[in-house]
């Protein structure tokens, strides 16, 4: 048995039949045109849907916001890189010499990559319901401790649930400025609340995260103004 | 056997266990608390899933990208309204006497969203296996017909690889000007091709409008010079 078959059973608890679906699986595009690609691109859709089934299932009262988000927070690629570490993964991936020499082993994105092409690889080599177990166990820990719903919310949506919660009006976000290199923008971005006078200003390197920063800004005013 | 249970078996080819599933499956949020968005949460998901096996197993050579884009036309809220009209879906859909009364039953968005809510009932109330017959009997024709990944492909990036065939450097993007209201910004952008001098603004409403827009544009001058 190979080296990464036997790390597969050792951390997946998954017997491969076709070694070579592994190899695919953990190989990186700098190292072969034949790469992880197409199985990444399968495995993040089987992902996305195994871990809704779960929160679908484990919370049966929450609306389809907070299952959505609680989503987003267990699949986005810092989590996913997180669980590679876990699984100790680096030393298996197979990499081009300037990418192993820079490296790339230990980079996030590599690291999340090569979890969603691992779960693909499963789901060829073993059908749905090797892959649904593979998944369950991968994630049982974080789905036990799941965040609360409410502070995976963005500041907009905060501030604007915040307003809507007291009859105010929705607040008013405006770019006032755009301004540096064409790859390095800087925007400042004003948020104002009608009724209340208040107005704020965010920056950010993009219009959104502009507009987040001034939302967050305007609510711990709104914060502060409660609790005096 | 209700009008509903006898619509699934008609056009979904599926007898439902339980029809209460069904029934929620069909239910606006516009008629009750009780509502179809947390089964239209799962039901996307797998339908995102389902759909991603069937392009990966058909398109065996298609690099990630063009089977993400397809993947998109296939399952946007336009092409599932399309499929709830062939499913003569909006007769059976429960909505509010308000959203009733203004035509909702025949509006994309709630169309859409019965479709992959009516998916997620199939999942819990078949199994996987006859959720994934469903999807595959839904979008059978579509798959057939599946148009050039290359045709998908935004502006940008038919950009971006023409100018890389070419050993071009990229294309830069600044923003020239935001004005206009809060809420109906009009942006202009403009692309910059350093070895051809070419130069061509974009319009839009938002920055990425303006920038695909301004990308065609160049394009469009590319062909005109290569036919000429």
């Amino acid at each position: 048995m190979t080296t990464r078959l036997r790390w597969a059973e050792q951390h997946l608890q998954y017997r491969f039949r076709s070694p070579e679906l592994l190899e695919r699986a953990l190989t990186h595009r700098s190292a072969a045109r034949k790469n992880n690609e197409r199985l990444e691109f399968l495995g993040d859709s089987f992902l996305n849907f195994a871990v809704a089934r779960q929160l679908y299932e484990r919370h049966p009262l929450a609306p389809e916001g907070d299952l959505s988000r609680l989503r987003s927070a267990l699949v986005k690629g810092a989590t996913l890189a997180e669980l590679g570490r876990d699984l100790e993964l680096s030393p298996q991936l197979i990499l081009g010499p300037g990418e192993h020499s820079s490296g790339g082993a230990h980079r996030d994105s590599t690291l999340g990559n090569a979890v969603e092409a691992v779960i693909g690889a499963v789901l060829l080599d073993g059908g749905f319901e090797a892959a649904d177990a593979c998944v369950t166990r991968l994630f049982s820990d974080r789905l036990e401790q799941l965040p609360d719903a409410d502070n995976l919310k963005d500041a907009k949506t905060k501030l604007q649930e915040y307003l809507q919660g007291r009859g105010l009006s929705l607040p008013v976000y405006t770019v006032r400025s755009v301004s540096g290199e064409p790859h390095r923008q800087s925007f400042v971005v004003v948020c104002e609340v009608a009724e209340t006078a208040a107005c704020v200003e965010g920056h950010g390197q993009s219009r959104r995260e502009a507009e987040q920063n001034a939302a967050d800004r305007m609510l711990s005013i709104h914060d502060r103004d409660e609790k005096s």
